[in-house]
């Protein structure tokens, strides 16, 4: 069974940057199976990187291995790093981009064992010239422990942790995908199992119901998403469009 | 020979959406080869996602497996189903879209198998809780016959037939490509063998060519496309872009 | 091992035309490994394509096939060929496209053994019915030598050669890449170990540094790119939005 090797990055695929990346993990491990998560991070936006990775890791077979490269610090001091997980091994650089999908850490190792690297390392280009060599080579079974120094911790991004009071959950818009969907920092098991919540942000009001089709087409509607957050939407149209729904905008859930 | 998984949709590719599709599969069905028709059609689109299907289908090896998701009726009450025909499988949201590439059909089943699905399965999200393992199971040999129950008759959407008179051809724009080519529905084999006949479509008026080199550049010419339908282009241009031509604009050859 | 096929093409992602080409080669060549250079060439736009070809084949490994099409002159008298380097095949239309990165050419052939194209022959989508056919034949063994006869000579796309005088290097802006850094004709190597170099650009004008990091965010920066040449940027920013640089744009380096 082919080790799957995911990849995350804001390189747009209008360039030759991931083909670069694929090339070099296919000559390192030919039979690597490359799936991409996505290439259209806004450049150097680590939160929603962050969050991509969150939404897509757990569909992955267990053993598989993520590159993710969000990386405005490249050729600066800010380390490469590898974490290990029970189920999947990730390699980015330690920034936070990883810290929302790497759950129950077992390992970290800093990537310093330069003869995994390509040669010369580029200043700009730290995907092809070490983020996809090292997948690539875990994936073709070099072991993990060989990849560089254990260390203790790493850059943590903070999850934006919603208020939950009695009556009233206070959240946020962490993420508007390509529907306009308006995805929340709210976990769908707070969320009460009626009916009668109702949810607004800035001028976008609507009850929570179980899927998009419970109301009719153009009337807003809130929903369990398909990432376990509460996701703001429009039947058969955009809730970014039509009510200026934008990342940040503050959510309110009346219980 | 590994079994080939088309996916077509409407998920874009700036979020994580295919990317899970993807991971589920590879978790069933590691030796699936995976191939993009398009992530690009519009929300919703589900004609001009049929048409992509009706494109791209007839160039795949025997026994490819199509997964379709253009569902603006996710969570409804719409059936998900699987088409087999003499040369493929389909598998898609009972909507239309499989109708136009799905040809021959030797059966039709409602997907009812749910321990071919993921579980929970969400009310969104069918894509990657639904139509990828399912899909994914049948690449891996699960057979046909136990997805669900057999089914005689499944939502058609119609193909927009030219009206063919004696001297004159009606028909209208289907789609507007990449390149601002306008491809129409009227068939080539309906078209003239010589190259007297005369398209037109609003401002657009051109003579019908081999190819869109047999004219100067920057000038109207109609082909024979690649898909079997006359096709209106500029060379080295736009032809919707300089003749305002959209999908559904009237379109006469004049034999 | 598989044999890993490129594609490169300015065929956009929103329709099937890229699907319809790997489903041709996963019908002839099941086991190749495709990997997608990029498809996001503007129509037409021979020079990007070449750009993207010399900036992403020297990564791939050894007997890789790379499919090259942007190809305004599909349908005219233009010449298909393959090229063997002792490195790579390349498959693509005689139009200079290829010309960047095939280097060390052993041989050249026009495409001209039609029992390897699909039939019949599209006037407009070589990409689909000879392109394809012929790279992934090669990738299933076919021998090169029996594509077609043997040339001397093909298209050259001229390499835009910077002027380099003592205390001064003329260069020009190649490419605009998705960052918004502008990427030069200079190579790295004319460029001064040092850092004393200053590189301007219209109102751009910055120090050669080691990298992006190397200056404040939002400051301008010049820089040896991952392509082995020199690169105007702005750190967390778009030098080309910044700056208003364009491809074309004239850059002196004062040494």
């Amino acid at each position: 069974m082919p080790t799957v090797v995911s990849l995350t990055t804001d390189f747009g695929t209008a360039d030759w940057f991931v083909g670069a990346m694929k090339a070099v993990i296919a000559g390192i491990a030919p039979d690597a199976h490359l799936i991409d998560i996505t290439h259209g991070i806004a450049p150097g936006d680590i939160r929603t990187g962050a969050l991509a990775l969150r939404a897509a890791v757990p569909w992955f077979p267990p053993g598989s291995i993520h590159v993710a490269v969000v990386d405005p610090g490249v050729g600066s001091e800010r380390r490469a790093i590898a974490i290990r997980t029970p189920h999947a091994c990730f390699i980015g650089p330690d920034n936070g981009l990883l810290t929302w999908a790497a759950t129950d850490i077992e390992e970290i190792r800093v990537l310093a064992n330069t003869s995994l690297f390509l040669q010369p390392v580029s200043h700009t280009f730290h995907g092809r010239d070490i983020f996809a060599p090292v997948a690539a080579h875990l994936a073709a079974g070099h072991p993990f422990s060989d990849l560089g120094p254990a260390i203790e911790s790493h850059e943590i991004l903070p999850w934006p942790t919603p208020v939950i009071a009695a009556s009233i959950i206070h959240g946020e818009v962490v993420h508007v995908d390509h529907f306009g969907n308006a995805i929340t920092n709210i976990p769908a098991e707070h969320l009460p199992g009626d009916t009668c919540a109702r949810v607004t942000c800035g001028p976008f009001a609507a009850p929570l119901r179980a899927s998009y089709a419970a109301v009719a087409p153009g009337e807003p509607v809130a929903v369990r998403g398909s990432t376990g957050l509460l996701e703001l939407a429009v039947r058969d149209g955009s809730a970014a469009t039509v009510f200026g729904i934008a990342r940040g905008a503050a959510v309110e859930v009346a219980l």
